[in-house]
């Protein structure tokens, strides 16, 4: 049996009890297809796996490498590439080798790239009020029309929420929800197609108008969505080491190089963080040299694209080693 | 000929001008042994060993799995690790096997594990003002003699004014410099040993003390160490292309997943940033779709440690790929 204490440190660590209550609270709540989860919060097949055991077949990605890794690890009937991309050369060859893949468009550019790649699928991106891709509400269903005129089956829409799925207040996130989706339905309306695909962790409960939710980070969790009081428990931890020790402060040796640090500091339960350097986390009150700690990340996404790899333990068992294999490109 | 237009986006790529002119500038104020590049910048022994080509063949590393890297790659004659370890057994297979490790030691603790583990030279690492490792100097004098005594060879000091590297006044930054050496030349005084080594590339001229500098990031820059006036121009971009652009604003295919956070968003010229989310850089004013934009870090240590490899460009030119090959632990 190896134990936590004979791990190298850093090392992402994931509490195997905490993710499979996570996956079966979110499989109550959202059973089956209701769930698309989005793999780009863990970047981790293994992991997808036990979520595709509870019943949710259907992925959503955010980046081609994603569907490769997907697809070669078996998980590939129902890829949903929820981004643009200006080249689908690439998933053509998957969507060849026979995996389903459906990809995101938001303009006659990015449509035309998906005829050029051989992808035959594609949902129409609204945008819903977060400033990035989308195209406009009123736009969607002549993009929708230009597609089925290229040959492609439009398979209906997708809008994402992020502007809203973080906000603390749980009635400001149901209201500005509600706004966001009624320009979805409308948009569905002119576009046509089963799917409505949309939402996040923060609001996987709330968005009653999407027939499909994208969430990924209530496997995991982070303790940004920690501070929602969602059911989802804290999975995820970097384990580190105490290097060295003053009466004043204890040093960690966890760092920028182990936390995606644009959502803050992490967390240390009883600890006052004071900073994170390159292989440092600095914090007080001070604990003996040689122990052990486990840092909870402020935002898992760019936490997990760090590591090679997370070992998931029963307590202080490490029970298996599961390659964050969906990195890169 | 490929050229960056022919690039998978997101992409490390870096200007070979710019980098060979930083190297070279380095070299002229700090020749050969005065500067030992710290590789934890970079991670990446291709570059190293542009440096060792310079003159330089000591190096920094932050952590054993770069010390293993650079020792693989032939490039480890003289590396210090700057940090503290409880386990050293991996350095003594490195000094067993021919390479020359000087280990940082603050406590008996890691003192002893650098003898448990084989490791047979040290530096005390002193406490010269930034909350982090190292003894408090007046207790250094006393670590050397119980390093002495267990037999190890002490070599001399380290002490990293972290605190000060980045203070963008440079009058204050050269007094808190002095300030913290002050501390340093006493320590050394009880410890002896021949080597002084401090600093980084925002003290390297103003390091007078130290008779070698650890400074990393001034090969590739970021847009932190930017600020400071120093000679050393950005050699290292993400090159990431417009996947969607509405008339307010425009959206790049490189995001958290690509950028160390820590020290803020990542610059583009003539644009005003406006977030980045796991996949995305949001901008305006917006550029055409299908664009290449070359996306400035605003730390590079935690931005390369995200890549699996940095494309090395002649202009538009790509005449070499680097691996990044010291990441992990």
């Amino acid at each position: 049996m190896t134990t936590i204490f004979e791990l190298t440190t850093p090392a992402l660590v994931i509490d195997e009890a905490v993710l499979d209550q996570n996956i079966a609270e979110m499989a109550a709540a959202l059973p089956d297809g209701r769930l698309r989860p989005h793999v780009k919060a863990h970047k981790c097949t293994s992991l997808a796996r036990r979520q595709a055991a509870a019943g949710h077949t259907a992925f959503t990605c955010a980046t081609i490498r994603e569907c490769e890794g997907m697809a070669a690890a078996g998980l590939g009937a129902d890829l949903l590439l929820a981004n643009e991309v200006l080249d689908a050369r690439r998933v053509g060859v998957l969507v060849e080798a026979g995996a389903r893949v459906t990809v995101a468009v938001d303009s006659p550019q990015t449509l035309r790239a998906a005829v050029a790649g051989g992808v035959r699928e594609v949902l129409i991106d609204v945008n819903v009020g977060l400033p990035r891709c989308g195209v406009a509400p009123d736009q969607a269903g002549r993009l929708a029309d230009l597609a089925r005129a290229s040959g492609l089956d439009v398979r209906g829409v997708m809008g994402y929420e992020g502007h809203v799925v973080g906000l603390e207040q749980a009635a400001e996130r149901a209201g500005k929800c509600q706004t966001a989706m009624e320009l979805l339905i409308a948009a569905h309306t002119d576009v046509g197609g089963p799917v409505i695909s949309a939402g996040g962790t923060g609001t996987y409960a709330l968005n009653t108008w999407a027939n499909e939710i994208q969430a990924g980070s209530y496997a995991l969790m982070d303790t940004a969505y920690g501070r929602l009081g969602l059911p989802f428990g804290q999975a995820l931890f970097v384990l580190a080491t105490l290097i060295s020790t003053t009466g004043q402060w204890s040093v960690a040796n966890a760092g920028l190089k182990c936390f995606g640090m644009d959502h803050g500091n992490p967390s240390l339960d009883g600890a006052d963080l004071w900073y994170c350097s390159d292989e440092h986390t600095v914090f007080s009150p001070p604990r003996p040299l040689g122990d052990v700690v486990r840092l909870a990340p402020a935002h898992i996404d760019p936490t997990m694209a760090y590591h090679e790899r997370a070992y998931l333990c029963r307590g202080e068992e490490v029970v298996d080693v599961w390659p964050i294999d969906l990195r890169g490109w």
